[in-house]
């Protein structure tokens, strides 16, 4: 993404400074893993929101480093621990952490990496109790999120406790409100009014969403050139996503029930698998009414940045990032 | 312990007000685990720690219970994820965590559990920073420890590694960092000079390595009664312990051979083999080789106690802490 990619350099060349700290040499059995899921990159969203947001509001981005680089190492280490959960064996192309060592070394590494984001944010300046407070909180809220995961993916799929309203409050917690707080975190830093600041929390909590809600809607339309993984994993690991809940709302009879039993069937080959449930996805228009709730998150979101109280002429890298991900999709 | 007797309840209260709150309630399936270690007592050994120290300096604990509480928090993730690596059933004698619910439970409560320990941290008042680099340095120090812990099961046991300076740093980072700092916050919380309270930070390096040793010797040595645990545990699944190698140190030709023929033994009876290390043990006068360094750090705490620039009478409190420590092993 152009509007991030200026921030990424910067991103590489903080973290790659903290990590080559004499206090993070051994031993190394604790600490290469860390290294490698630092420095095995990604996008850098996480830490790129926190810069962006502080330029934002102060014309600079440099007070957010600390910060930033915090928010992107905590992010780090819910990959670590995630992945051991999922049981997922590769990670931005590469083996996961438990995969390349062991198990025990990917939760003892884990938990050193969430340590390192909090010795990171020692930096964080004269805004860190209001700073601190605001990781504390995400963090607690990412790991409900992945525990309302879990439970749901251990849900019948009939249970009236499988619900659109319930599957939002997990993908907000396990992933959008990380955004939010990215993007508040790097207002407070840039000297935003608290008002302010709530405003960009809660640009980042509906572009999450929006995020997110694109995922399923590309997990199983998707182009897997661009989209960079697998299509219809979603599908044949009978995944919750909002597409199936969504179908699930709208069908009725034997089309309801087919798609029940298409869930739950261990024999029925990935390829028939895929066609039919599509076929289903098609009858109940999951994705048009998908793409209508990720347009109205997105447009909730573009209402909230025309009210933040700064010229337009400093909105312009976030609407940049904004039209980036709507575009995602087509 | 009679001397931090009078803390418990001021402990287990605060704790106990703290968990209740709302913020801790949903999901059950994350927050129950970590209620569940959270409650399950224990002595409270370090947060009495934080409490003492602070009342010497101030003659008041009450500022300093949110700090307690996050030092004792933070024990109890360690716990966790302690208990997953070692596949250990039985904690405090109760299932462990991953026993009582699952390994992935486990993982995402100890991370929360870590969590709450910062989020408690941030009642933590005037001194935080401080404070906080002083958590984050120890945090960091204990998961240091366990991996030096891994790495040192994992090395032949005739590896010139397997060396008694190596097993005190493992065990000096793996537990005692972690009593020093409750003593050096406290003293920091309770106004102390940075002199004083580097002082109590070595008291608690000190003291802290004296009792691993002590465990050391009674896990072989002690009442299994008074001690709690079966005796013979270390022998019988061959951890390298300060005895074992005290004895490696010591012994020569034939009886040298003998032990490391013992410990990588997996044909002879677990009653056999007791008797036999035991009796190399003897032969190498290990116990009493422990003692002495038992002694050593205990004098070393000692005399550092009585160049704390405060008046006699406000050391008892701590002194009669070391007394009952020393006394647990005869």
């Amino acid at each position: 993404m152009k509007s991030i990619e200026g921030y990424q350099d910067v991103i590489n060349q903080a973290i790659e400074e903290r990590i080559n700290r004499r206090d993070f040499q051994e031993p190394t059995g604790l600490y290469d893993p860390c290294k490698y899921i630092l420095q095995n990159g990604g996008k850098r969203v996480r830490a790129s929101l926190v810069l962006m947001a502080s330029k934002m509001f102060s014309n600079s981005y440099m007070q957010a480093i600390p910060v930033a680089i915090a928010f992107e190492t905590f992010h780090n280490f819910t990959l670590i621990h995630d992945d051991i959960m999922d049981k997922a064996s590769i990670r931005r192309g590469k083996p996961t952490v438990h995969v390349k060592w062991n198990e025990n070394t990917a939760i003892l590494s884990g938990d050193a990496v969430m340590i390192m984001a909090y010795r990171f944010f020692e930096e964080s300046g004269e805004y860190m109790p209001k700073l601190f407070n605001l990781l504390n909180t995400t963090a607690l809220e990412v790991c409900e999120g992945q525990q309302y995961d879990i439970d749901l993916e251990l849900t019948h799929v009939q249970s009236p406790e499988v619900t659109m309203p319930a599957y939002i409050k997990m993908i907000e917690l396990k992933t959008s409100v990380l955004l939010a707080a990215c993007l508040k975190a790097g207002a407070i830093v840039g000297g935003a009014s608290a008002a302010d600041a709530d405003k960009l929390y809660e640009v980042g909590r509906n572009i999450g969403i929006a995020f997110q809600l694109q995922d399923d809607v590309l997990d199983s339309y998707g182009n897997e050139a661009t989209f960079g993984k697998r299509i219809g994993g979603d599908i044949s690991e009978n995944k919750k996503t909002c597409l199936l809940i969504s179908a699930l709302n709208t069908l009725q009879g034997a089309d309801r029930n087919a798609l029940v039993q298409l869930v739950s069937d261990t024999t029925i080959s990935e390829k028939d698998k895929l066609e039919q449930v599509r076929a289903l996805y098609n009858k109940a228009q999951v994705k048009e009414t998908t793409l209508e709730q990720i347009k109205d998150y997105f447009s909730k979101a573009s209402t909230i940045v025309d009210a933040i109280s700064i010229p337009d002429s400093q909105k312009t890298e976030l609407r940049l990032f904004m039209n980036e991900l709507i575009n995602r999709i087509y």
